[in-house]
């Protein structure tokens, strides 16, 4: 062994370990959580860790370890032999090791454990001497197996069809009910299947085994289901693993050996209560093959009190290290704790919280670090009725997660019978081949909604998430029939009335009732929220179409209205009718008359909304959509309204032909309406004002923010400025009030991010509309990806769905572009976002580019607070890093 | 006068002139043009020009004269008089000057002259008795008329009116009819005109008079026409304007006196002759009026023979000096030859040619010059039969000028009626409310196609720009009714079979028919191409779907084609049946199936195009639009498919519908077909690279170049490359044959030019699909812009339709970024743009930029050849003198 050998293997055991618990990147999770217990002075049976870079550097080397490794592997090889006082291959007193991957992160299944290596017909003896023949042949059995099929790469099933032969010949049905002499001929048995299987017999050299079981864990790095799982956690490929040797210790080794599993508090509800399980002589995988049911720890507190006191003890300590609540695995053998693993809990949302406040109140963390251990994505499932975790679902079909939580209900096809039959208390389930505005009421009746069409940010989708309901849109494989109201889904095919449960976290489709456990905002909830606040200094904002979402928004901790959509006001009640009179004008006067009529009841709209959002901004967007959209589609439908407007169907029918678009995402609408019809945005901006002066007359402080949607570019603005200023100065005079107002506009066409630096002397204000930036910047209807986007994303061609996650780097890049181009032109000018992707990793790329505040609807809010919390703490732990390495 | 004042008055007279024909953004064009031709030593009436400065300098100062302005005009007055040997004001030999303003750029109409100021009752003795009574009391109520309307702003209808009642009153018709005592009462009634409405006499100062007219010159700079003007055409506000003070001569002072203007060639056909007017004993504004008709000019050469040698040696002068062809104005006074005016003369396209490339030949100017000379718009309309300039035409409507050229012949509202009037010898002109591909047999069969819907590259503007044809597009006022088969236009109501005229280069439409001037594609046509090309870097390519289309390519001079569009094929006969076979398939197999039959199909059309094209570069876009565009879109069309095809209607429209998108333009289409229906983009793959193959084998060079439409990102690029390159080697192997073939991409959404240095790597080559890129930059559909577009680029919101030219300031930021990121990393890598802009503002754009080639349709390649050659000359030209300025 070359002296100058770099260092590969890295010695645990006798309370002192060369590496340490913050070695994750060379010893891999496993290696450096063992050289961690040890170093904390915890019994651990000694071992050692091979590193990654060894693992690394055997496949820079066509396989071959590096330099020095093997001689490495020996010589601690012997520090364990001396730690443990036995040999490994010694005929009397003989080593056995077990040998474990260990990546940086965890890869769970990535590859089996080899157990018990070092036995051999030599061994064996020694092994049986101290603990029964018929211990010694079942483990080497186990070996055989293990070995055979994990290092060799030997069917498994060979073994264990050999192991059922065996228990039928003996007519007993479990593997303890075998005699040492079955297993002595089944060892025999296993060794042919060995031979046939490799041409070798099973190797009899112990230092061989190790050497081959090395190899496999090294190999089973670049294993199809390592690399698949590796693709689609997005973890990269040459952190490689490490090899884990450690000493075996038995828990079947009688009543005064066992083994069990645990977590240092309780993972379901985040209880302060050691929640762990224990089976007396056994050994793990007893457990795990469920071949005997463990029992509460409290046997062991029966059964070995000083031991139960000592791994108390020891779980306490962990706790205090690690600071968190932990998961952690030991064996009793013969009376002799050894500590296996421990690692990081995973635990359910409300546990999360209830650990992470209960610790800053034991003064175990401070509320950054509370706040961080938090997913906000598992924070937004407390929001939402969540499945009973023990119920077994029948899964008929997959649709887009538009909208989590759970919704269980009775299927029914139309918003009115969604409405009629909530009316008389059922609950039911809104099925659609896509929504409209018509639908809205169904949709508030309904416990949730499906569409075959659509999707993230379709209609269905974004009014579900604003209406905090749950939502599975553009399910493709749904068919319905609303005549005969059939709808076929795979080969189910479901009735009016047929109860249905849908997951809109998962986006699952499940036939029948799935029991609900209801979501229980606790006092932990709004407590860390509270926290995240004290953190953030991303603004959060709510987007709002009403007064009562506006409470709503409150209620989430919003700072301001960051979106009202106008339009939806339009859709309302008898107001859609004044809409479509003024579409059906055939002059300026004619549309003013109409729009005469809306004028008052927009005006309610934002006095309503102002008065609930006092002293916070209101950013209010004029109409966005084309004016066909509030006309309906079908022939009949056109019908009734020429009827109820007393014009001629020709000529609605007509005017409707004229105003079809053939896209209208990227058709006659936004400022382009407000431009060619100026009395519609004048009517809007008339009450937004009046709406103002009104409130501030009663000592409500109003504070508009006017923005104007689709600017390409800078003309377009200066324009609709101009014509906001002017009403604005006309309202207040006439009332004789001063209100502060803002003018602003959308960024959400490409253009207008790359020429911002042109805009910004006309905005007091930017809003990023990242919808339609990512619908113009990919080419991409979000009506219409439903075809494909899925695919996209499944196969990785898109790395996520742009519409749920921005796309920092292409929608991302013109972002950036608008805010430093902008910015240098007016510092610190101010700008949000109001598109629908507020998803954690959303709201801290709108941090990192220096967005002013988030919008989103009212329910995603907690998530967003707590995102841009994070966000912060984690660019000042870098900010800490980087200062901490000059 | 301070000694150190600026010079702002440049003298010409006597041979010589402070100013030269350079000036002329300090003395206008009219003055450096007097200046030049009185250095050239050609006789031109003294004169002084008040320069720009001044006049910015009297705008800065509150229309106050700069210091020293004044005194310098005083001065220079008198060089005019003692070169005139009379005197300004004298009682005795009264000089009297003219005023005129002359800017930069030629601003017809943006300010009267005034004439004979310096006339007073006393001068006015002294001119009767020099040139009589009549002519002297005429030439003072001219003055007053003149100088009263432009410099006082007095409605000149007073003076016009006044003018009326005295010949009512003496019963004659024409002025010239009055005698002299009737000019004198009416110099007297003029008189009072102006004293009532300026509440001052008329100025008996000449002095004064001179100042008050040189303010009406300056300020005529920002009066309302003048600004509208200039915004109309684009020149700056700050330029400013001369002003030209010039001794008066007079045309009209006897028999051997007259007045002439002419060009030293034909502007109609460029006829190497010199072609001019004469009118004896008259004043230009006699001209000018109508009252008189001029004669030929071959009347002064009976007339007057030395004068016509003096202008004959004049004009040569001239011409050899401008090296053009010139429009000169002139006077004679009493046998002595004076020029007024000279200046490059306005031509039609067709003696544009003809000058320039005789003025080669006669060694005049360079081949360099020539091409620069021609406008290449106005070489498009050589293209297209045009109008015969004096019919008088009806317009009846206005739609956009969707492809250039004439068409007259009678209305008819389907596309078989087009063909089955076509086939029986009619010429009709094909009326849709838009057009769709089962429209093209009609297209082609029609004189010209009109549409009420659609904008500049909807599929009727297109197709007909492809097809040379005439059209006009989006003509929104146009109702048709096709059951009944009448056609509402404005007021009119047309019939079947009624007689209607487009216009496509200004998107008339005219009633009745207009007669036309065939195109005529003469030599010289041929010849200055030829010559754009030995100057021009940038390539040009043409857009081209069949054989046909591709030998119209090469008659144009294309270098290869730059785009092939594979749908047109799958529109074409019987081929739509397989395709809608294909897209009914339930399955891959099926799919497969149908696309078998289509196979032969394309591999024949690629057969006929690389024979063509044989050794020349051939860009092949792999299908780009969504499926639903090849199935119909009324119940009947369905029914009848269904019947076809032998599948049930209820399937076929259930196909229909789920195929439905609400946004096609960013739909299910181009790679994303590519990617999720794999089997469709190997077929065509396939019969591209087995007809090159085959060509080979028959020693015909095919280049194929395969592109992937509507990439976003580069893992749609790597997936369809990793396709393309797979079965072409595949069918090279089979056919024994290696073809160079190349794989790359349109950038023609905006994350892909954004994001194209990562996309680079994976393209041999680029094309910028500048159509959809424009739509998805500024978030507009072609197909649907028609409702405001028009609005927006008349009212200068947008300063042009950017489908017509490309917009330099957004989309072209996009393409530099794309083009200067992608060449980082792929040296030189190949560039093209195949949208329909190829104006030459975009075709300079696009040599800017670096591109290597542009493609458009065969018609616009003469346009592209031309102004790629200009677009070079001029960067050259931009070399030279930024290298002269260092």
């Amino acid at each position: 062994m070359a002296r100058s050998a770099r260092k590969y293997v890295y010695f645990f055991g006798n309370g002192k370990a060369d590496g340490s618990g913050k070695m994750k990147d060379l010893l891999g999770g496993k290696g450096a959580g063992l050289a961690n217990m040890t170093n904390l002075k915890i019994p651990v049976p000694a071992g050692f860790t091979i590193t990654t870079e060894a693992c690394n550097s055997y496949f820079e080397n066509r396989k071959k370890y590096p330099p020095g490794m093997w001689e490495q592997v020996l010589v601690n090889l012997k520090k364990v032999e001396t730690s443990m006082g036995m040999k490994f291959g010694d005929a009397k007193n003989p080593l056995l090791v077990s040998v474990r991957s260990g990546s940086k992160f965890s890869m769970p299944g990535m590859m089996d454990t080899i157990l018990n290596l070092g036995l051999n017909d030599t061994t064996l003896k020694a092994l049986a001497d101290k603990a029964g023949d018929r211990f010694a042949f079942d483990t080497y059995r186990r070996l055989i197996t293990m070995f055979g099929s994990t290092a060799m790469g030997i069917n498994r099933q060979l073994f264990e069809k050999a192991l059922e032969r065996m228990k039928e010949e003996r007519g007993v049905r479990l593997d303890t009910d075998l005699t040492t002499d079955d297993l002595r001929k089944l060892v025999g048995t296993f060794k042919g299947i060995y031979e046939k299987e490799t041409g070798k017999g099973f190797p009899a050299d112990p230092l061989q085994q190790l050497k081959l079981a090395i190899n496999a864990v090294f190999s089973s790095w670049f294993s199809d289901r390592a690399v698949t799982y590796r693709k689609l956690n997005n973890i990269a490929h040459d952190l490689g693993t490490a090899c884990n040797v450690q000493a075996m210790v038995f828990g079947n080794m009688g009543e005064n050996s066992g083994t069990g599993v645990g977590f240092t508090r309780d993972p379901s509800t985040g209880q302060k209560k050691f929640f762990a399980e224990y089976l007396t002589n056994a050994q793990g995988e007893d457990v795990v093959a469920g071949i005997r049911t463990p029992l509460h720890i409290d046997e062991l507190k029966k059964a070995q009190p000083a031991v139960y006191r000592e791994l108390e003890t020891i779980y306490r300590k962990l706790e205090t290290h690690y600071k968190d609540m932990l998961d952690i695995e030991f064996t009793v053998q013969a009376g002799r704790l050894y500590m296996l693993q421990t690692r990081v809990g995973k635990r359910t949302a409300a546990a999360s919280l209830k650990i992470a406040i209960d610790m800053v109140q034991e003064k175990l963390i401070d509320k950054k670090t509370a706040v961080m251990r938090i997913d906000p994505v598992q924070l937004e499932w407390l929001m939402h009725p969540s499945f009973d975790p023990k119920a077994k679902v029948q899964v008929i079909g997959k649709g887009l997660p538009a909208s989590p939580g759970a919704a269980v209900g009775k299927v029914v096809f139309l918003a009115e019978d969604a409405e009629a039959w909530a009316a008389r208390g059922e609950k039911v389930v809104l099925v659609r081949t896509e929504t409209s505005p018509e639908d809205i009421g169904g949709m508030h009746a309904a416990q949730g909604i499906l569409t075959a069409r659509g999707g993230m940010t379709s209609h269905a989708a974004v009014v579900a998430r604003g209406m905090g309901k749950c939502c599975v849109a553009g399910c493709t494989a749904l068919h319905i029939d609303e005549g005969t109201k059939v709808m076929t889904l795979g080969s189910r095919v479901l009735k009016e009335g047929d109860f249905i449960t849908l997951n809109g976290t998962s986006g699952e489709v499940i036939l029948g009732q799935v029991p609900l456990v209801p979501a229980d905002l606790s006092g932990d909830f709004h407590l860390i929220l509270k926290w995240a606040d004290e953190i953030r200094e991303l603004g959060v904002r709510a987007n709002a179409d009403t007064p009562a979402d506006a409470r709503m928004a409150i209620k989430f901790g919003a700072e301001g209205i960051g979106l009202v959509r106008t339009e939806h006001m339009f859709f309302e009640g008898d107001r859609v009718q004044a809409v479509r009179e003024m579409i059906l004008a055939d002059d300026t006067e004619g549309r003013k008359k109409a729009l005469a009529k809306i004028l008052p009841m927009q005006r309610e709209d934002f006095i309503g909304i102002f008065e609930v959002m006092n002293g916070l901004p209101v950013t209010i967007r004029l109409l966005d959509p084309p004016l066909h959209e509030f006309l309906p589609k079908t022939r009949e439908e056109l019908e009734d309204i020429a009827r109820d407007l007393g014009v001629p169907f020709q000529k609605l029918q007509a005017r409707n032909k004229m105003l079809h678009e053939f896209n209208p995402m990227l058709g006659h609408r936004g400022c382009r309406l407000g431009i060619t019809y100026p009395e519609i945005f004048e009517m809007q901006v008339q009450a937004i004002m009046e709406a103002a002066c009104h409130v501030v007359k009663r000592k409500v402080k109003a504070i508009p923010e006017i923005m104007i949607p689709l600017i390409a570019d800078v003309n377009e603005l200066r324009v609709m400025r101009e014509m906001t200023v002017r009403i604005a100065e006309e309202v207040q005079k006439r009332t004789k009030v001063r209100v502060r107002y803002e003018v602003g506009t959308m960024i959400e066409i490409a253009r207008a991010a790359l020429l911002a630096h042109e805009i910004a002397p006309q905005a007091d204000f930017y809003s990023f509309g990242t919808n339609d930036l990512t619908q113009t910047t990919y080419g991409l209807s979000r009506d219409d990806a439903g075809r494909f986007l899925p695919y996209y994303v499944e196969k990785g061609i898109f790395e996520h769905d742009p519409f749920i996650t921005i796309d920092q780097k292409g929608v991302g890049m013109l972002m950036r572009m608008a805010i430093d181009s902008s910015r240098k032109i007016k510092k610190g000018m101010k700008m949000g976002i109001c598109g629908e992707q507020v998803d954690p990793q959303s709201v801290e790329f709108c941090y990192e580019i220096g967005l002013t505040y988030v919008s989103g609807s009212p329910f995603r809010l907690p998530v967003a607070r707590l995102a841009a919390a994070q966000a912060t703490l984690k660019r000042k732990m870098k900010k800490g890093m980087s200062k901490a390495s000059v």
